[in-house]
Protein backbone atom coordinates (compact mmCIF):
# COMPACT_ATOMS: atom_id res chain seq x y z
CA UNK A 1 0.00 0.00 0.00
CA UNK A 2 1.05 3.30 -0.85
CA UNK A 3 1.03 6.74 0.98
CA UNK A 4 1.23 10.17 -0.23
CA UNK A 5 2.09 13.18 2.26
CA UNK A 6 1.75 16.62 1.95
CA UNK A 7 3.22 18.34 4.48
CA UNK A 8 2.10 22.18 4.07
CA UNK A 9 3.55 25.60 6.41
CA UNK A 10 0.81 26.33 8.16
CA UNK A 11 -1.16 29.33 6.90
CA UNK A 12 0.38 33.05 8.54
CA UNK A 13 4.03 30.87 8.70
CA UNK A 14 6.21 33.05 6.54
CA UNK A 15 7.50 30.84 3.52
CA UNK A 16 11.02 32.39 2.35
CA UNK A 17 10.94 29.81 -0.37
CA UNK A 18 7.21 30.01 -1.79
CA UNK A 19 8.56 33.87 -2.02
CA UNK A 20 11.74 33.45 -3.85
CA UNK A 21 9.75 31.59 -6.28
CA UNK A 22 7.32 33.72 -7.05
CA UNK A 23 10.45 36.59 -7.22
CA UNK A 24 11.95 34.33 -9.89
CA UNK A 25 9.02 34.00 -11.66
CA UNK A 26 8.18 37.40 -11.95
CA UNK A 27 11.44 38.18 -13.19
CA UNK A 28 10.95 35.75 -15.57
CA UNK A 29 8.06 37.48 -17.06
CA UNK A 30 5.72 35.51 -15.64
CA UNK A 31 2.98 37.82 -14.44
CA UNK A 32 -0.32 37.59 -12.53
CA UNK A 33 1.06 35.14 -10.02
CA UNK A 34 0.00 36.73 -6.87
CA UNK A 35 1.15 34.25 -4.17
CA UNK A 36 3.55 30.48 -4.46
CA UNK A 37 3.95 28.61 -1.51
CA UNK A 38 6.60 25.30 -1.25
CA UNK A 39 5.79 21.97 0.89
CA UNK A 40 6.93 18.71 0.49
CA UNK A 41 5.14 15.73 -1.35
CA UNK A 42 6.35 12.50 0.57
CA UNK A 43 5.47 9.39 -0.89
CA UNK A 44 5.80 5.87 1.37
CA UNK A 45 5.79 2.41 0.24
CA UNK A 46 4.27 0.32 2.81
CA UNK A 47 3.98 -3.53 3.49
CA UNK A 48 0.87 -2.68 5.33
CA UNK A 49 -2.20 -3.74 3.55
CA UNK A 50 -4.87 -2.69 6.22
CA UNK A 51 -5.49 0.90 5.14
CA UNK A 52 -6.68 2.01 8.95
CA UNK A 53 -3.18 0.63 10.36
CA UNK A 54 -1.71 2.20 7.63
CA UNK A 55 -3.48 5.63 7.98
CA UNK A 56 -1.88 5.22 11.91
CA UNK A 57 1.45 4.70 11.19
CA UNK A 58 1.95 6.93 8.86
CA UNK A 59 0.12 9.40 10.96
CA UNK A 60 2.67 8.79 13.55
CA UNK A 61 5.37 9.34 11.45
CA UNK A 62 4.21 12.66 10.30
CA UNK A 63 3.93 13.64 14.12
CA UNK A 64 7.49 12.12 14.94
CA UNK A 65 9.38 12.96 12.14
CA UNK A 66 7.65 14.12 8.37
CA UNK A 67 6.21 17.29 10.23
CA UNK A 68 6.92 19.78 12.34
CA UNK A 69 3.57 20.32 13.64
CA UNK A 70 4.13 23.69 15.13
CA UNK A 71 4.75 25.32 11.85
CA UNK A 72 3.43 23.01 9.41
CA UNK A 73 0.47 20.82 8.32
CA UNK A 74 0.24 17.16 7.07
CA UNK A 75 -2.12 15.67 5.03
CA UNK A 76 -2.36 11.75 4.14
CA UNK A 77 -3.82 10.07 0.89
CA UNK A 78 -3.89 6.46 1.21
CA UNK A 79 -3.15 4.84 -3.21
CA UNK A 80 -4.11 1.59 -3.88
CA UNK B 1 -7.01 30.34 -9.94
CA UNK B 2 -5.33 28.00 -7.88
CA UNK B 3 -2.73 25.40 -9.11
CA UNK B 4 -0.88 22.45 -7.40
CA UNK B 5 2.34 21.29 -8.69
CA UNK B 6 3.71 17.91 -7.78
CA UNK B 7 7.65 17.99 -8.83
CA UNK B 8 9.13 14.48 -8.57
CA UNK B 9 12.22 12.78 -9.53
CA UNK B 10 12.10 10.30 -11.98
CA UNK B 11 11.82 7.04 -11.46
CA UNK B 12 15.49 5.31 -11.64
CA UNK B 13 16.74 8.95 -10.23
CA UNK B 14 18.82 8.19 -7.03
CA UNK B 15 16.79 9.81 -3.82
CA UNK B 16 19.26 10.62 -1.50
CA UNK B 17 16.61 12.52 0.51
CA UNK B 18 14.27 9.71 0.48
CA UNK B 19 16.91 7.26 1.26
CA UNK B 20 17.58 9.66 4.45
CA UNK B 21 13.42 9.70 5.64
CA UNK B 22 13.44 6.02 4.98
CA UNK B 23 16.25 5.14 7.35
CA UNK B 24 15.39 7.67 10.19
CA UNK B 25 11.98 6.03 9.97
CA UNK B 26 13.42 2.41 10.61
CA UNK B 27 15.83 3.38 13.55
CA UNK B 28 12.67 5.46 15.14
CA UNK B 29 11.04 1.83 14.86
CA UNK B 30 8.87 1.92 12.06
CA UNK B 31 9.05 -0.98 10.02
CA UNK B 32 7.47 -2.25 6.85
CA UNK B 33 8.69 0.87 5.19
CA UNK B 34 9.67 -0.34 1.40
CA UNK B 35 10.81 2.88 -0.23
CA UNK B 36 10.80 6.21 0.42
CA UNK B 37 10.61 9.39 -2.33
CA UNK B 38 10.88 12.99 -1.63
CA UNK B 39 9.47 15.56 -4.02
CA UNK B 40 8.32 19.16 -4.05
CA UNK B 41 4.70 20.29 -3.80
CA UNK B 42 4.06 24.13 -4.76
CA UNK B 43 0.98 25.66 -4.78
CA UNK B 44 0.55 28.76 -7.18
CA UNK B 45 -2.00 31.31 -6.67
CA UNK B 46 -2.99 32.95 -10.14
CA UNK B 47 -4.97 35.84 -11.31
CA UNK B 48 -5.66 34.15 -14.41
CA UNK B 49 -9.08 32.37 -14.59
CA UNK B 50 -9.23 30.56 -17.96
CA UNK B 51 -8.05 27.06 -16.69
CA UNK B 52 -6.72 26.39 -20.09
CA UNK B 53 -4.93 29.25 -20.58
CA UNK B 54 -3.53 28.77 -16.57
CA UNK B 55 -2.55 25.33 -17.35
CA UNK B 56 -0.25 27.04 -20.49
CA UNK B 57 1.05 29.19 -17.66
CA UNK B 58 2.12 26.20 -15.32
CA UNK B 59 3.55 24.22 -18.12
CA UNK B 60 5.39 27.70 -18.82
CA UNK B 61 6.85 27.97 -15.39
CA UNK B 62 7.62 24.14 -14.61
CA UNK B 63 9.69 23.86 -18.03
CA UNK B 64 11.54 27.05 -17.26
CA UNK B 65 11.50 27.33 -13.31
CA UNK B 66 10.20 24.92 -11.55
CA UNK B 67 11.18 21.30 -11.92
CA UNK B 68 14.72 20.03 -13.95
CA UNK B 69 12.88 18.03 -16.72
CA UNK B 70 16.20 15.67 -16.93
CA UNK B 71 15.53 14.28 -14.11
CA UNK B 72 12.16 15.55 -12.43
CA UNK B 73 8.30 15.15 -13.88
CA UNK B 74 6.08 17.07 -12.89
CA UNK B 75 2.10 17.24 -12.28
CA UNK B 76 -0.34 20.37 -12.54
CA UNK B 77 -3.88 20.20 -10.52
CA UNK B 78 -5.81 23.02 -11.12
CA UNK B 79 -8.34 23.75 -8.71
CA UNK B 80 -11.26 26.24 -8.48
Amino acid sequence: MKANVHVTLKRGVLDPQGKAIGHALQSLGFDGVDEVRQGKFIELDLAETDPEAARKAVEAMCQKLLANTVIEDYRIDLVG
